[in-house]
């Protein structure tokens, strides 16, 4: 799976790409591997050449996030009509979700009357050939279309709009895709012990244990090294990865004992 | 300039991108364009096929950040070398570099005696024809090198690392770049209207003043709407730049009064 999301925000770094962690931690919980996170700018010929190589990467699952509002720079879906080489249209059934928002606003005596401008509409205006997905949060769908063996997901920007249509449509296509997996991780931390001497036992505990994946974080400073040490791995079932991690967690104590460095065990805890 | 972070700790949703985050707000408070921020993971293929990639999009500043560390799974140095085809080496200014760290700790009581270990060599072998930048906090060197007329530099992953090698050796570089420019960027928050109904003032507003990009961040809930309008600029001189916001905020002020919507007026504030 790749994630891809638009918007000159994150760009000249006024937000952080919660999103993307966001997504990221979600899909990787279901057994699903993030291979590449791609930021652009809200334009349609960049988020268009994002597309195609994604799709040149032969990627099968793409999930977009951002610019699919009613204001002028939301651009995400003519970029995808223009990757796709297809023609924009107002879909029927974006048309039908979009007035069904509005008209709960008039009957809330939020909105006067339903008007449907034309920057209401654009929110319904897709490539064709593609699936309106329904929004239970927001106003602008979310949109599905495939493209030869890969398939395309665009959801909003607006953070509870697009957790709200990835839980609802995105997750159970996930599951379906990863099949019945538990990926699993914890964190050790480990102190008075630098990094480059912590190297050598790393690379013994992963050669005896093939399937956890130890990546190592320095936290402190170099006069006081604190590193945190995370520990990882995608099993069958949630029992046979927590018993790898527990075997990975402590061959590299052991190992670490040897060496005098301080080793503090944390929980096993499983994600998702 | 494009950013490429490289780290699984990223992919697996584990920690927020703040790295990216601060870099492009450095660089944008400078005058500098980021295009695009990629994320890979520890792997030497697709770290060397995003480098690839980024010169194919004739980008000519790459920054990248990650994996110049001691352990196994530090492969960023590997990947540049994949990309531009060349040799690793151990490079004599980065093995000196290296050494003063060592030298340093031992004088400081805190290691008994300097070790070259392969693992801390392995933070001195890089890419043909590479240059070592001196790093202030850690022990792993920063690299810079060319291809064509792209240039291209990577720093460590950990944020104190990056930050400080980026400012010592990289803003000079952006300055030089970007010329005496000043990016100016304020908010102005509005309540109790639509962004569909916002979006036509913003069009009408940004005909009028083409120099200022506008863009509304839904902040509030679809019943009580609370928007943010992010007003940027990017002047020869920072006077400039602050009239020209100032003038785009009074006409799109005046449009929402119009409209029956409330706005918020915030100070102008230069950035950098």
């Amino acid at each position: 799976m790749e994630i891809l999301c638009v918007g000159n925000e994150l760009l000249i770094g006024k937000i952080s790409n919660t999103n993307a962690q966001w997504m990221a931690k979600r899909a990787t919980a279901l057994g699903v591997i993030v291979k590449r996170i791609t930021v652009v700018s809200d334009d349609v010929l960049e988020i268009a050449n994002a597309i195609n190589e994604v799709l040149h990467r032969k990627s099968r699952f793409l999930v977009i996030t951002g610019g699919l509002g009613p204001t002028f720079d939301d651009k995400t879906l003519a970029g995808m009509a223009q990757a796709l080489n297809c023609k924009m249209k107002v879909n029927r059934k974006a048309l039908a979700l979009v007035k069904e928002k509005y008209e709960a606003l008039v009957n809330a005596g939020r909105l006067e009357k339903v008007e449907l401008t034309p920057y209401r509409v654009k929110m319904a205006t897709l490539p064709e050939g593609t699936q309106p997905l329904s929004n239970p949060v927001g106003t602008a769908p979310g949109v599905m279309m495939t493209s030869g063996e890969a398939l395309l997901i665009a959801l909003p920007g607006v953070p509870s709009e697009m957790e709200a249509i990835f839980e609802g449509s995105v997750v159970p296509l996930l599951k379906k895709k990863a099949g019945k997996v538990a990926f699993l991780e914890t964190s050790v931390y480990v102190d008075n012990i630098m990094e480059s001497s912590l190297a050598p036992l790393i690379d013994k505990t992963m050669r005896n244990c093939p399937q956890v994946y130890i990546k190592s974080h320095p936290k402190g400073e170099e006069r006081k090294p604190h590193i945190e040490l995370h520990f990882s791995t995608t099993a069958k079932d949630s029992r046979i990865a927590k018993n790898r991690l527990e075997q990975a967690i402590a061959q590299l104590s052991e190992l670490m004992e040897k060496n005098g460095g301080k080793i503090g065990l944390q929980k096993i805890e499983a994600i998702g």
